[in-house]
C-alpha cells in the first residue's frame, strides 16, 4: 500500500481501527507512514498518546466531545468529518483551536455524507467554513464503502470510476472559492485491487494491515495473506455429527459472517495451527455457528481423527476488525504479546 | 427468580456470564445467592477474586487450563462439566484438589452434550468418574438452548416436557450406582415462562438480569422488562432516507440480529433516553444496520423533527450479553459507573 501511494504520488493514511495498538502503529512507522486515521474520539486520544501527530477522525463529529477535541488540537493535528450546518455551528461555538475539517461525501454507498451530486447543501457548508475561525476546510472525504457488497473486479472498477467522476465534479463546482480541496479517499477493497489513484490526495485503508475472509471473497487479498488468526482450543467432538467444538464463540470473533456458495453462513474458517503459525492450505472446516462461547466447526471424516481434543486450531476471521476489536490483545507468530487499545 | 426457586426447592445457581460484573454480583448476593454459574476458567478466576466460593464453569472443560483448574480448586469449590473420556482420562492424570464434575448432557439442542439417550457413552463416562481421585461425579447438566429458536410459549413447554422425561429417565436408569446425581438445567426462556422445576436439583438461567429483545420476542419478558440499555450519540440525520445515524455500531452493540414480521433484519431498537432513563413507550426507530462504529436508525417523519444532532438515544440491544462484554462498564439510572470483568 506504501508503494501504491507513492506510485500514485498521494498520501497514505492508514485507518488504525483495525490494529487499533500502538506496538502496529510503530510497524507503519518504519515505512514512512505520520499521518493516520481512526474511527472515535477515544481511539485518536489512544495514538496522540502513543505519539502519533497528525490525525483524522473518519467519523461524523460526535458533537457531545467538543472538549476532547478540544484538547487534543491543543496539541495535534486533528481533522473531524462533518455533513450537517447543525454540527458545524456548534463546533464553531465551541472549538478553541484549529481543527481541520472534511466534508463527507456519499459517492452511493448510502450510509452516511452529503451525496456526491447535492451541490447546494455542500455549497451551504462551504459558506459557513469559509467564515470560521477554528474549523479548516480541507476537502472531500469518502469512503466507498458499497466496495464490500461486490463480487468482481468490475464492479468494484466500476463503483470507482463513478466515485471519481463525481468527486472530481464535485471539486471542479467548487474549485472557484475552493481551488485547494483536497480529497480523501479509501476502502480496503479498491486500495487492494485498483492501482490508478493519481486523482486525489490521499488513502485511507484500514483493514489490509490483516486482512480476512470478507476481503478474501471480495477478491483483495489471497488467503495467504490474512494476517490475523484467532487461536482456539478444542474442547469436545461430535463424530455422528462431523463437528468439533472449540472454545471461540461471539464474544472473541464477534458475529459477522458469510455466505458459501451454497448459500449457507458461515463464521469463520478453521485451519490446523503449528506452533504460532497456521497453514490456509490445512483446512480443519468451516465455522457453522458461534454462540457466546462457543464455536461449531463442521468438519471431514479424516479431521475427526487428526483432530484431538485439548488442540490448538486457528479460526481466520471474517471480519478481523471486529475479532481483534474483542481480543484486546495479539501474539506474533515469534510468541511477543501485543497489546491493543482498551 | 429467587421466588420461584424457593418455590420449587431448588437452587438458584445464576450464570454470571451476561453481566460480568463484580458489583452486579453484589445485588445477587443480597437475595442470598452464594452459588454462581459461569463460562470460562477466567471469568471464575474473576469472580473467586472477588470473594465467590461455589462456582460452575459450565463449557465443556478447556484441559489445556488445567492448572488454573487446579489453582481455582484449590481455593474454593469448583465444578466443571465434561463429555468426552478423553478430557477425563487427562485431568484424572493432572487434577491434584478434588473438582466437582457434571456430565454434560444434551436434550435437543445439538451444540454440546452426550445425548440423553445414550446411556452407554455416559456410562461409560460415569464408570470412569466413580474410579476417579479427584473428579467428583455431581450429576448431570443441560441447556436447554433449543428454547431459543421458539416463538410460542407451547414450543417451550414442549421442549421442557421432553427434556425432563430424559434427564429423569436418565437419572433412573443410573440410579443403581448414582442414586444422589443431581440435575442442573436452565436457560432464560425456561426459566422465565414455565413454573414448574421441582424435578431438578438447580436453575442456572442468567440473561434474565437484563434481559433483552430476543428475550422479549420469546416471550420470557416484557420489553419494559429490559434492564440494559445503549446509550448512544447522534451524529448525522439523513431526512430523504427517514434515517438517523449514532455513533454505536458492531462494537459497541455487537451483530446480533432478530427478523420483524415482514423477514427484515434488525440489530437493536432506539428509544428516547431522559438523562439515565430510557422509555420503552418512546420509541425512536429500529436499527437496520450496523458497520464496525455506525448505527443506521428509520425512522418515522416526526422524529426527524424530534431528534437532533447531539442527542443521547438509547438502544434496547438484541442480546444483551454481548453488548455488556463489549462495553465493559455500566452506568446506573443514578448515574453510578459499575465496572466488569476486563
Amino acid at each position: 500500500m506504501v508503494i501504491k501511494a507513492k506510485e500514485n504520488n498521494v498520501l497514505l493514511r492508514p485507518h488504525f481501527k483495525t490494529h487499533q495498538s500502538a506496538k502496529v502503529a510503530e510497524w507503519f512507522k518504519e515505512y514512512g507512514v505520520e499521518c493516520i486515521t481512526v474511527s472515535s474520539v477515544k481511539m485518536a486520544e489512544y495514538f496522540a498518546n502513543h505519539g502519533w501527530k497528525d490525525i483524522t477522525i473518519a467519523f461524523p463529529a460526535n458533537i457531545l466531545e467538543w472538549k476532547e477535541i478540544n484538547t487534543l488540537a491543543n496539541s495535534i493535528n486533528v481533522n473531524i468529518v462533518v455533513e450537517s450546518i447543525e454540527s458545524i455551528l456548534f463546533l464553531e461555538s465551541k472549538l478553541t483551536s484549529p481543527v481541520g475539517v472534511y466534508i463527507k461525501v456519499d459517492t452511493g454507498y448510502g450510509r452516511t455524507g452529503i451525496n456526491a451530486d447535492d451541490f447546494e447543501t455542500i455549497l451551504n457548508l462551504l459558506k459557513r467554513l469559509k467564515n470560521s475561525k477554528n474549523l479548516i476546510f480541507i476537502g472531500y472525504l469518502c469512503h466507498a464503502g458499497h466496495t464490500y457488497n461486490t463480487s468482481s473486479i468490475a464492479e468494484i472498477e466500476k463503483i470507482n470510476k463513478l466515485a471519481k467522476e463525481q468527486l472530481l465534479a464535485l471539486k471542479t463546482f467548487m474549485a472557484s472559492e475552493f481551488p485547494l480541496a483536497e480529497i480523501s479517499f479509501g476502502d480496503t477493497p479498491s486500495c487492494s485491487i485498483l492501482n490508478d489513484f493519481s486523482d486525489y490526495h490521499e488513502l485511507r485503508p484500514g483493514n489490509f494491515v490483516f486482512y480476512d475472509l470478507t476481503q478474501h471473497s471480495i477478491g483483495s487479498c489471497k488467503l495467504e495473506d490474512i494476517a490475523v488468526a484467532l487461536a482456539v482450543p478444542v474442547v469436545a467432538k461430535h463424530p455422528k455429527r462431523n463437528e468439533i467444538i472449540v472454545h471461540g464463540g461471539a464474544v472473541h470473533l464477534s458475529k459477522d459472517s458469510l455466505k458459501d456458495k451454497d448459500g449457507n453462513t458461515y463464521y469463520g474458517i478453521a485451519v490446523k495451527l503449528n506452533g504460532n503459525k497456521w497453514d490456509v492450505n490445512k483446512k480443519i472446516g468451516t465455522v457453522v455457528k458461534v454462540s457466546q462461547e462457543h464455536g461449531i466447526i463442521k468438519v471431514e471424516d479424516h479431521i475427526l481423527k487428526e483432530v484431538q481434543i485439548g488442540d490448538l486450531i486457528a479460526i481466520l476471521p471474517i471480519h478481523s476488525c471486529l475479532t481483534a476489536n474483542l481480543m484486546k490483545e495479539y501474539q506474533t507468530t515469534d510468541g511477543e504479546n501485543i497489546s491493543m487499545m482498551i
